[in-house]
């Protein structure tokens, strides 16, 4: 049998999503921006996917801008918003633990001579919110934070966050994250204060290489990409219509039955982290297995470099991943584990387990069972 | 029957393009950047397209970076070049007929303090080219030129381009938009002194959203979108497996037969000319038509506004595009056609038919006898 334990890094496509994106490809193929009728077809499957989109949100459609995927979303609400807003200010607040799509823009932005506070977290990946609220100045143009760490699950409490920011200043936008946390959680703009939302489409089971981000109407924002005008001047290039009529199907089905996906998800994994801990050695990293995202468990192995188990496990074709699989850098260190302050010896065993509604319970026992042929194994391996 | 004659806004996709998207959806789904053989597998993807790409143009295949369109390749060339060569000049010279994919950010690049002069054409669209020699200076960092107009069909003299810029200045770039061009001609950067060169895939019958940007090893290039660290650090985000499979297929299977393919094309344009040339006060703009591209012709129907020429069109399922279909801004007038300095009435009444390979001699029957029985009608309307 096989176990994909690696849902946090891709996703299957739904086949209602390969339906549209065919049907996309082959017959309603027409470029949005041409006048004629198989323009105006292909636009209905844009306007259909805003409309799906902005509902789980419950926005406004035009505040749904698509894009290349989760890391062109986050460059762009972090870019976009450092150029719109300098004369405000060139103070951005982070946390010690996001993803390379929003660290790595907001270190470029350094080097331009804008001025980044990172907010410390506690051993569990908790952030200190009293340091937020003191953090937060006149000249903080920006606040961006996760909604859900892509390693170890750790849920940032958005809404307390956007409510601790706009306290402070109310000129300050808020970016959130959400490319682990859409699909997993209601998430609504409005109410949590969140100015710009970035999503990815393949995380949920929509097709790769496209995404969106959802920017507030008050939200002062430059475009990155420029060109043809294309949804209103935002983000130019031909539509991507088949990506985008797909992300909209992968929408619409993922919040269709969430709280009850979400709970069976969240019972496999407290099921599945229990059993690990009747095994010996074994750490669970980040957050509380109760309190963390219904779907990510990171998990030290002590003794057994994470590497040699995910290829061990790989044999039997289950497949996790070590640190954040979203990097290129396959062999690079992990920045939520530095952030956590975890020993060594914990960073170097940790694997990632991720699941997705279609998870089942016979794909972990049988991933508990290697587990324990594997690991005595490879720990007397370790020893020689 | 239908005719759809707008290939230049956008190509039904290949079949064999539709079987590996979907293929790469629900089977190969991995991540590329996973350890676990679905990682691998995905990644064997990318690198049978890079391959192909790559010997398309004849190039090392670690010159070729996958984007999400021809739009984002335009952008990357040209403000990632200035980003990275702004210390050895900010003078930037194109022509005043390029797409606002490339226009658009030489405008934005205008504001932060760059130069850019714009060499002059004749009424056919042809560069005149002492004028480029005569611009290009010690502190011209970037040269940008189409390989073929999207709009009339012309094309650019690259190789000359090329020589002329480097003769000039060896430390200066030469960018070339080749979205309507590649797929249509032979193009081998090395030999013709292009160092960066943007494509898209859904002009070539490949899928919507993604693109490449081949960049010489030579050139000095800052990339835009950062993250992961994906495609060596030039261009983060989740590698998009299934679009860049689906134009690895694509670029393989429409340089298969390019000469045929294009010989035919060329030979039902000219066809196509020279039945409309029977037809009253019609124009042909831009090149002489054995000039132009093999696909696009451009035809002012005097005294018949092209919109309502091209919905009385549509009414018969005959497809074809007024002005650029590439803009959202559907009726915003024409870069192309302004730069050739045609009579207003001339540029009102201008439509854009565009071929592909699966063009048939039918189609262009169909459409010639539609057009010569709607013409006399729309025109005593017209009229009135």
């Amino acid at each position: 049998m096989e176990a994909y334990l690696d849902n946090s890094a891709t996703t299957r496509c739904y086949k209602e999503v390969k339906d549209i994106v065919v049907k996309t490809m082959l017959e309603d193929y027409g470029n949005p921006s041409a006048m004629h009728l198989k323009g105006v077809e292909a636009e209905a499957y844009v306007k259909q996917a805003v409309k799906e989109i902005a509902k789980t949100l419950k926005v406004q459609e035009k505040e749904i801008f698509f894009t290349s995927g989760g890391t062109e979303s986050d460059n762009w609400a972090i870019i976009g918003t450092a150029l719109a807003n300098n004369r405000q200010g060139r103070h951005i607040i982070t946390t010690p633990f996001e993803h390379a799509a929003v660290s790595a823009p907001l270190a470029w932005l350094q080097k331009q001579g804008y001025e980044v506070t990172e907010i410390p977290v506690d051993e569990r990946g908790n952030l200190l919110l009293d340091k937020l609220a003191e953090a937060v100045r006149e000249d903080t143009i920006l606040v961006s934070t996760m909604y859900v760490n892509n390693e170890m699950g750790a849920v940032v409490p958005v809404e307390e966050v956007g409510r601790i920011v706009h306290e402070k200043n109310p000129k300050t936008l808020y970016h959130v994250d959400a490319v682990q946390g859409y699909g997993k959680y209601r998430i609504y703009p409005k109410k949590m204060g969140i100015d710009l939302l970035a999503v990815s489409s393949h995380k949920i089971h929509g097709p790769k290489g496209v995404g969106f981000l959802y920017v507030s109407e008050k939200a002062k924002l430059q475009p990155l990409i420029l060109g043809g005008g294309q949804q209103k001047g935002m983000r130019s290039g031909t539509d991507n219509v088949p990506g985008i009529a797909g992300l909209g199907v992968a929408a619409k089905k993922i919040y269709e039955n969430l709280e009850e996906d979400t709970a069976r998800m969240r019972a496999l994994k407290e099921y599945f982290a229990a059993e690990l801990r009747t095994i010996d050695q074994v750490e669970i990293n980040g957050p509380e297995v109760s309190d963390g995202a219904p779907h990510i468990l990171n998990v030290s192995f002590l003794g057994v470099r994470s590497e040699v188990l995910l290829h061990t496990l790989e044999d039997r074709q289950i497949y996790v991943s070590a640190g954040s699989a979203c990097s290129s850098h396959k062999r690079a260190g992990s920045a939520s584990l530095g952030a956590l302050r975890l020993s060594p010896e914990r960073k170097e065993s940790a694997v990632r387990f991720s699941l997705c509604e279609f998870t089942t319970k016979e794909e972990l026992d049988y991933t508990l069972e290697a587990l324990r042929e594997i690991l005595p194994m490879l720990r007397r391996y370790a020893r020689k």
